[in-house]
């Protein structure tokens, strides 16, 4: 029987590509509902394409735009209550949440609800609300499958072992657009300077986090859930080329790794078809070809937004909301031009310093701590 | 209930540390018998430390010269009856087979008649006799544990994994002690030379094979029936470092490997304790601190030994036991220092394209064909 996915985040990287992953095997899979922000001319072209019963788009204004575009017989929705109509109110097996920030919580958790087998874009949800999004699935018999590169490959290195003799994990990190670059060289990058990363293409966002090292932050702490270690358990090593994707130390001192060339495709067809494994489009990796691969330890003076993500880690509760909604606010100041780059560390430092950890939050105290976080981070100024 | 041990080869670089593994965890591994060759002084103080209720070692002579510093109680045997002794005649649960060269071949295969699971360690065993030996293990529903570190890496990279999705494996090679000299280096090279291993500390034997690339050759065919791989689907890199051990392509192009510092000990533990993983005394990989692994194209033309091992694989048969017993012949002249360096090469290809291939050969062809080929290459002469 073919599996039926949802895709929340259908017109960025991660959704577009799971689309191309999709529509590669059409005895496999179909496209049950997808939801986009504002890219209405994507979202109707994938519309056309692939025929889903369902889309939503971030506004009504954007919806009036987009009905006449779509083929007919498609339920159309929007906003907050459109994101849950794709994510929970349809008959997929299975919804890839590959929307960007915080937003995707809700979503996410109304999925997990509904007994959908959920594969994992977005870091947020863990990150924010680990503790509540961890139970529900474990009450709902719901598996989280991980998209994320470095999750996918942590997880697949965990086939077949016995969880209790894993040591711990470390999670390999490109070291983003500003790799070679001294702190004091940080202070007048642009925009355009941040937005090339070295390995993996992907949207705007995320390409800032890996030069500021918050997105191996937020893999920290996503890890910490996903795969229920301690912070203790968990380590960052550069590794410029991004072949060895992480992996996992026993403790047999074995090390089992997950390798491949640097191809979003591959981790979003393995959680589609885990546990088995199907043949993929991608480039194999050719490691005489590379030649070499380099490896150096994390300098968390160099990265300090890694050292406050383990530190917003293992303060725990909603410490890692405030961390992340800082970090959103501050970037999109950053891509707006309207703060230097090292202002998100400033940012997301100060923010920080003023939060009292709530412990074990619930879903409205985690929001409430978002908003507050957001709302300083917007008003900081030097 | 403690896992009861039989060690062949217990004097030697595998069977030492197969005993300081055993040694660490008395809760959980008992000795059971030994069996060595000539070094009776070693296994006379392993009999004390170990207390096994058998030993055995080569021959009468060394058997009459080794009883007065046995410990009372010990069951004493010698020759190839004694190897059986140690192999099946006794309450061993597990066997680790460490004999070198095709002398393993019988005791194996007693012992898995006799039910008993199996350290495989004597890679000439499936070299000469695969389909034999591995028709039989599924008889008797005798797991194969390797304990070599490739086909360990491999055995460990295919947990928890579909073996149908399996599109290749990898197959490291340091290059031995002569990977960085040309052929024509290679003439004059003296046994000294030959014997000075990069990474790894092993027996003489083995030290050779690895610098001839037998080793690898015999490794490949190993690892053809051990996993039931085509030798289309059976690939070897150069890496010097030999830090990853070995590595499964699946059919998504993703790579699972298996890594760490080469230490024996993680092998052997690790056939003893699967599907589980204890602590263990070897000293964890830390990636940083190497900084940079290398990896380059086997050079089939540098190293034809290898070239002729996928050859007499392919041939299958008694090919491979001949291009085996060829080998270990030529490599005891050179030991000896009868012939150079360059004449194990030779010496394989000449007897190997003397032989008529026997198809599926039953035991006593696969010794008359050993036979052959030894008498062959000890009278091999320029």
């Amino acid at each position: 029987m073919k599996k039926k996915v949802s895709i929340l985040g259908s017109t960025g990287s991660i959704g577009t590509q799971s689309l191309d992953v999709i529509s590669r095997y059409p005895e496999l899979y179909t496209v049950e509902a997808l939801s986009a922000g504002s890219n209405i001319e994507l979202l109707a072209e994938q519309a056309r394409v692939h025929r889903p019963k369902k889309v939503s788009v971030a506004t009504k204004e954007l919806a009036d735009r987009i009905r006449g575009e779509l083929p007919p017989g498609i339920e159309l929705s929007f906003g907050e209550q459109g994101l849950i109509e794709i994510a929970a109110h349809n008959d997929a097996d299975f919804v890839i949440t590959a929307l960007v920030g915080s937003q995707g919580l809700k979503p996410t958790l109304a999925a997990i609800d509904a007994g959908k087998q959920i594969g994992l874009a977005n870091k947020e949800t863990l990150v924010s609300a680990g503790h509540l999004v961890t139970a529900l699935a474990k009450q709902r018999g719901v598996s989280l499958l991980p998209i994320d590169s470095e999750h996918s490959a942590i997880f697949q290195c965990l086939n077949g072992e016995p969880r209790a003799a894993v040591r711990k994990i470390t999670l390999t990190a490109s070291g983003g657009s500003f790799r070679d670059r001294s702190r004091e060289e940080l202070a007048g990058v642009t925009v355009e300077d941040a937005l090339k990363h070295p390995n993996w293409s992907m949207g705007a966002k995320i390409t800032i986090d890996s030069a500021t090292m918050v997105n191996k932050g937020l893999e920290v702490m996503e890890a910490h859930w996903l795969f229920d270690l301690s912070y203790n358990q968990i380590e960052v090593l550069i590794h410029p080329e991004s072949i060895i994707h992480s992996y996992v130390e026993f403790n047999d001192h074995s090390i089992i790794a997950q390798m491949g060339n640097p191809d979003m495709r591959v981790p979003i067809q393995y959680a589609l078809t885990y546990p088995d494994r199907i043949a993929s489009p991608t480039e194999p990796l050719n490691l005489a070809r590379l030649g070499t691969l380099h490896f150096r330890e994390m300098d968390y003076d160099r990265f300090p937004l890694l050292r406050m993500a383990f530190e917003a880690g293992r303060a725990g509760g909603s410490a890692p909301t405030v961390y992340n909604a800082a970090n959103e606010a501050a970037v999109a100041r950053f891509l707006r031009g309207g703060i230097p780059f090292l202002a998100i560390e400033a940012i997301i430092e100060e923010v920080l310093s003023r939060h009292d950890t709530i412990h074990e939050p619930q879903l409205d105290e985690i929001f409430a701590c978002d908003a507050w976080a957001r709302k300083e981070a917007a008003a900081w100024h030097k």
